[in-house]
């Protein structure tokens, strides 16, 4: 960390900023400047608060050099993380497709999706049962009855499962039936439910916040992870832009930036990012070309009946195709597609 | 609603969706241009599913004419809501000041702060007892101590007290010992907690999320209304930009807009939304001066050594001058600041 | 300037960016952390090349800590800017309006509305010659000509006059016609044309870009200022963000940020920035609460047939309401609006 | 184009709307609402001023159904264009590698870096001569001389160049040296260079703006188109946002959109997207894989010591490794590397 004092601070305004520092059990190093003076600051800076020291007299900003971060940061775990998930594994050997409908809508339409997913390779099934929406008239979900039908759906198949949670007890009711919990880009930042999804030990995919830094989100991790539940996957699903053209603005960056700073596996959704089934296919593959461990896809059996996300669902047909498309990229990924 | 068709959309493609809006009970109007076909939809929009539409082939978009947001929408209630909170009110008539630090810290202090703020002219004292905090390693707050504190503050003062709450549990607590509880930017979409605000029929104060339209936030304060409690004031604190000399970018263009759009009351948060206590006062005056129905200032008795936030709180001093100051801001825009 | 070395940093590597930095004529303070290596660089850094060092084997990042600004930088030139346009001076103890129509359409029509703010109030009289518009197919402006009906409009009424450029062409004609040159938002990184506004030693009103920096725009000025013109003024027309409720954020947070760190004045267009009538009159005040140094307001003598950005014009009407509005405010900032 | 009234617009304000459109000789289709009423338009609506309709009184907004861009919609042309530059096609069947360094510093050095990224492949050296730089104090480039440098470089390797212009001066000098030129981001609406480039009807990059809509770009295209010059390709490099962890935010979803909008070529550039050297190789690749019509890539012979970009620039080791990864991606994408 690094206090910068402002132009023409006083030596007894830098004296007792250091000494805050040095009171806790840290080092400091004075630089003098032309126009400011800089204190570097040695040691374990959690004893620090550093909004303490930004509001004392004539200091200008507080430049932290190291990450808040730890448990989920490559610095202190350079070994990839690998997650199980039922009998499935995501991590740097294998590429992991999640596939299945936005919303559970009943269970023949999940059991078909299901099955057709599989057909096409997936070894994920995905599905909401509870469904976090702008407006409160809009479908909110199936709630415990479609954990039920994605319960069945992994008995018929043998495929893992993943459903969202927006509350505690969605959390404790999904821990009965899926196999892995998800939760979403809008509770990012709901710091109760990352830790009792933190204490329910399951395996979770962790949504990038739409208007959340790389920063915050792998500090959301660490909320996960610090309830000693290191089984997080990354999931870059668009951030909020100007541009309209898209729903969100895919991200791809994120997929090196994750990898060179944490050793959480990461995965891509092309669906929610774009909202548009067209573009899903190409931004799939440049997904799996820069380097994630996998992909979340919306399939539906009907798109245009679809209760929600209709538009950005790819049909069974569109899936097989992207499937088959996909194989040479995740093969060049040096990967494998497992069950 | 009006539904546009691709161009070359063939006349069964346009027949076809107009089909299904028929049969939900709505009139259509087509109008036939050179390059494309729109469909006009007269009736009542809840019955028809927008992205269902939207999948339907040769569907180019939807164009939503009217928002999605009634309870909360200025067209059908034209009068301003008046929110009572403890024997202050909110409202047209009144400029609101709520002042206090931004986390309790000991009772001493919310004590010493809340009749600081008081003699300045504050109607209610605001202290967080629960802080959602980026990092799982920063002060996270005194939890129900915190509350029984604030419980305290208003006993001795006589002021309303708010807090900040981040869960269900939270929310009993607080209904217990606080007059108003607020929704925090991090939590604008937590449908659930939004709901159980509702359903707690407490005043509450709803931040704008840091990356929410306008429109988002009014379907927000839906969920509450729609939970049978109209209490709901919202607050503008700034939303993420680019920009990085502030810590985040006070749209003030809200205050106008929301007074169009909504009956809702809206105050002005200028403390989080820059960060910088140097900053509070200019923003203060201009949010009173663009109509906001009141303010959140942040304040505390020791900025240098606050848990939380100390950068951009006012001292007792700063925050006295401000309350002078505002004074014919506040006589210009015809309110009253009351106790 | 800090140079943030990576974990790890084998003492060779530290030594070797060092000595890039020493043999430049600078000093080196070193700082060993637990982690990472910290080198403060002490002297003149416009002899240093930041991007060279970052490119160095294990330098991790380049903290700037003082700005690359001079010229425009308050810490330099501590005493406020006043800029004569005209008779008429823009700084500290002045309120300025700017007001007319976006693109000047005929001579009677520019007369009619040059008359009316004169008669209103305003000091300068704007209006578009040369348009920059999004489509090649919208009105891009009468040139000359609409420069010659300035200078006619200067002469009736006495106004000091101000026009957009956007070529070197422009700004020769505009010297022979107009008192102050505006160099709007999409150009505001037009480096070449800052430079020959720079030589044309006119006064500059230089608009923030739609996604510039507080840091970039006075990069920008400094650009003006280096040529040997110190004849600049800022505005604030908004900035590009998600929400669509407004054309643009108007980020006010600028004009007390600005103050800070430059001498140059700012003033606040809240007609582009929010492209609504019936937003500019409670951002105009509260821009002036907040401390800018004047306002530039659209006026129209017939908004409904005006030939650019009818919607954000005030009528004549409107125009003197909100004059009538502002004196208050103009008198708490202790300005004073004068011809 | 769709007109939506205010709710509770008299009909003789609808009336005076349509009047207005019906008097340029398009056709109106009204549909009346239970809140709105909507005014469909139909026939050629370059002849209506939106502005000016939505000015009038009781209308809410106007709803563009059509872009305002013809000649680079792909609506109507529907084939892929095709632009030689020098002896090599950018097109559907091609993927084109232009490399360099960001800056020409000297002929030797640009020299050398020609010689390594032709025997590795690249089709188009680049390399600025003139340079937009935020800070009037950094290396502004060699102007002439550095286009000179360009022509030995061609005439040594055969390979096409490509130069950044700011000034009509510059596309002067540029037309006499080298084979394409490039309009950088910050003048993506520098309306007058786009005209200049489009008279100069030599081949223009032209990039996107760094806070550009994918609809202004095809407008910024069309100014080009529209004087005449088809020869147009587009550039994805990155657009602003919130995240600092990245330069900006490479947008690869705009490749995708641009192919369903428009015909014209895009390319990616992941250097100054990303402005971090390592994250180039994956991007990269994600480009190819996603549709992109060719690359730019920062190649420098000694990235440590580059005047300008170094930290993003790839040395001639690190671009030959990516070109030969990059074979297989190119080959699955059924495209050519030719010179």
């Amino acid at each position: 960390m690094i206090i910068v004092m402002k132009p023409g601070a006083p030596q007894s305004a830098v004296q007792s900023v250091a000494g805050v520092v040095r009171d806790k059990g840290l080092e400091t190093h004075l630089s003098q400047g032309e126009q400011v003076t800089i204190i570097g600051v040695v040691g374990d800076k959690t004893r620090l608060n550093s909004q303490q020291l930004q509001a004392m007299p004539y200091v200008d900003r507080i430049v932290p050099i190291t990450e808040s971060y730890k448990l989920s940061n490559r610095k202190f775990h350079p070994q990839p993380t690998r997650v199980k998930v039922g009998n499935h594994e995501i991590g740097p050997d294998t590429l992991t497709i999640m596939a299945g409908p936005c919303a559970v809508e009943t269970e023949e339409q999940l059991m078909t999706i299901a099955r057709a997913v599989k057909k096409s390779g997936a070894q994920i099934v995905r599905g909401g049962a509870y469904k976090p929406r702008t407006s409160p008239y809009s479908f909110q979900g199936l709630e415990e009855e479609g954990l039920r039908y994605m319960a069945e759906a992994k008995k018929e198949t043998g495929l893992a499962t993943i459903c969202e949670v927006i509350s505690e007890a969605a959390i404790e009711a999904a821990a009965k039936y899926v196999d892995m919990i998800q939760i979403g880009a809008r509770n990012m930042q709901n710091f109760q439910l990352l830790r009792e999804a933190g204490r329910s030990k399951m395996p979770v995919l962790l949504k990038r916040g739409l208007a959340a830094t790389i920063d915050e989100w792998l500090n959301a991790a660490e909320y996960i992870i610090a309830e000693g539940n290191p089984n997080v996957v990354l999931c870059e699903r668009g951030i909020r832009t100007y541009e309209t053209a898209t729903r969100n603005t895919l991200d791809l960056s994120a997929v090196p930036v994750i990898r060179e700073k944490s050793h959480l596996p990461i995965i891509v959704d092309p669906s929610h990012a774009t909202g548009v089934a067209a573009y899903v296919p190409p931004l799939a593959k440049a997904g799996v070309a820069c380097g994630a461990d996998g992909l979340m896809i919306e399939v539906h059996n009907d798109p245009a009946h679809a209760l929600s996300d209709g538009p950005q669902s790819l049909t069974f047909e569109q899936f097989g195709t992207l499937m088959s498309d996909l194989a040479p990229y995740i093969q060049l990924a040096e990967r494998k597609l497992t069950l």
